[in-house]
């Protein structure tokens, strides 16, 4: 089968000649890299891609997801493209080897997510929450905290969420009713509503670590008084063992396009008995959550290029292969013979419309994963300042 | 329930105070109309609407249409929701007096079909497409042809279809493969496939009048020679009983947001038993097809309209009841009481933005279809010639 998803010229393109990924090798952080591993990185994902992800693609469309008994399964196909997803280690390609990651550019995992997400968006939801819920952790977690969640979600093992909506609470995230009490124990009793929550439940893996926004008892209102919660599906009781945290899925909604993906309405407490763990200091939910909210934002923007790309390149494959109507200068001949459309001048002015925004789009999105690589690998306060304005 | 289909009160403004349909009444054709009627129409119109058709729109999308045993069937509401718009004489309401019509004005006419639309698309896609059939047998069939089918589908009593497309003729309609060959007694064998027929197949009439561009043996290539023949599903054998005339359905095939009508993959003549009738002249096709071409063109038009009529019918409703955020003033008061998202600027923005468009689109169709009304009552070629260029 012929790449149906990205312009591997284009992605390549924008990797080695626009931003010239190689570059970043001369750092201390990405000196053990070379252009022969981002290639065997960029065929591997590329061969990822189309064997094991894009043929889940339809099944999760038609079948979507399922909640029986309380307890959401996904398509079946899902299970195994999402086991070769983590096994190949991609769930942590750009995180630190401190962290167990494989430390590469960010560049280089996002042009490996482009294809990921253009071959089964609904899929590729589940492990895209997991890492940035993972980082929250990473950023502000204890040292148990992130050896307890944060270890398993970079592995793939667990999965990870962002819970903030609520039925009176989208945009205005400051009406947030979800309410946190503080337990002897210093963790905290948790209850509320969520909807909206993308990956909320799901079979693919055994646990779930929810991020969660809610406020402590006394806390000031609106913004100023949110904090934020890790919320497990399972938490560890005293002996070590995962035991239920009360965490009920209400629902399943829906969402246009990602009937694989399952958002759910989620209820935390009902039986009084869910446990969150304050992550950062009590009242810096927004702050803290920000940092996965603006993640979370460019990973909507590779969706949309993931989906931009695939379609072009969907498009052109049909404009080679449709007969319809005689080439222009013949068209009022009835006799002429039939040429693929790609030949019609409109049809012409069409496809070009397509590549260039979608290159444009695929250009602006890696030069962003390419700035955040600029600033990690900054000296000086001013080297990261050049780059985190455009990041 | 509130009319969340068309604002009643621009719908008006078009009709009375922008274009003055009572004007139209001044002439002979329309003499017997008066305002005072019009309301008494648009009042109607507005309770099928609401109370007849609205209500099967959601079993329409979720049922969608069936096919078992080659019969299409529809979504059980649509069948007396469809009885109660023939029975209320809906199906004939611009055609002529002459033919069994009620002789409304064309206007008028849009006006009650926006309504409809607005409140099932998927449902009034057959109708639709049946009064355009008619019109042509009206244009151009003999007497016969116009008792026998014409007048069962101004009454609704019959339904009808316009059958362009094949697989390699989408666009380019001249390298269609269909087959007519004459026969003894005048008529046609006709021997092809058609897809994405709109209404192609349904349990909603007992008969089903196919309007077929089809190629007469010998005759030229390319559209030049193109003949156009009404292939109904049962056709009239000698004893005058309907028998099946071979039209099979191959298919149910999908589009977007319309799965209560069945677009079919027809298939004419399987067991070379399909008999059609030549409507006009041999080659004559195109420029008969033409005249159904342009309406149904009339009529996508209007099925925009309706959707972003009820669109913003239902934004409006929803901004006025969905309270979020405090209002501008106080925004950065998180004690400051949530105010219906209407008063926000940006969303005023979008609903004034949906407003404007609905309300242009309205004008303009109301507008062309007043033309054809203008047309219709010229008393010289002068006089016509004036909307003409407009319609």
């Amino acid at each position: 089968m012929a790449n149906l998803l990205v312009d591997e010229r284009d992605a390549k393109f924008v990797l080695y000649e626009q931003l010239n990924i190689e570059e970043l090798c001369e750092s201390e952080e990405f000196s053990e890299f070379s252009r022969e591993m981002f290639d065997m990185v960029m065929e591997a994902a590329q061969k990822l891609a189309e064997k094991e992800i894009a043929p889940t693609n339809v099944e999760g469309d038609t079948i979507g997801v399922k909640l029986e008994n309380g307890k959401v399964s996904v398509a079946p196909s899902f299970h195994s493209a999402y086991q070769r997803y983590c096994e190949g280690g991609w769930a942590s390609l750009p995180i630190s080897q401190d962290h167990g990651g494989q430390g590469f550019p960010s560049l280089l995992y996002v042009a490996a997510m482009e294809l990921f997400v253009s071959a089964n968006q609904a899929l590729m939801m589940y492990p895209g929450l997991t890492i940035g819920a993972a980082r929250l952790i990473e950023l502000y977690g204890t040292e148990d905290q992130q050896r307890m969640y944060m270890d398993k979600m970079y592995t793939g093992e667990w999965c990870g969420t962002m819970c903030l909506t609520e039925p009176q609470a989208g945009s205005d995230v400051g009406a947030l009713r979800t309410k946190a009490v503080k337990r002897p124990d210093g963790t905290y009793s948790i209850a509320g509503g969520k909807i909206f929550i993308s990956a909320g439940d799901h079979d693919l893996t055994e646990n779930i670590i929810h991020m969660v926004l809610a406020r402590i008892e006394g806390a000031p209102a609106g913004t100023k008084g949110i904090s934020i919660f890790i919320v497990p599906k399972f938490r560890y009781d005293e002996s070590g063992n995962l035991v239920d945290n009360d965490v009920t899925t209400m629902a399943v909604e829906k969402k246009m396009g990602i009937h694989g993906s399952a958002t759910c309405a989620l209820n935390f407490g009902e039986k009084d008995n869910c446990i969150g763990f304050l992550l950062g200091g009590e009242n810096q939910g927004m702050k803290i959550m920000f940092n996965m909210m603006n993640e979370a934002r460019l990973s909507v923007g590779v969706q949309g290029l993931a989906q931009a790309s695939t379609a072009y390149m969907h498009a052109l494959k049909y404009a080679k292969e449709r007969y319809q109507g005689p080439e222009i200068s013949t068209m009022k001949d009835p006799k002429a013979p039939k040429v693929p459309i790609i030949q019609h001048p409109d049809i012409r002015r069409m496809l070009m419309w397509m590549k260039s925004v979608t290159e444009g789009i695929r250009s602006l999105l890696y030069y962003a994963a390419y700035c955040e690589d600029r600033v990690h690998i900054a000296k000086t306060s001013e080297d990261a300042a050049k780059y985190q304005t455009l990041s």
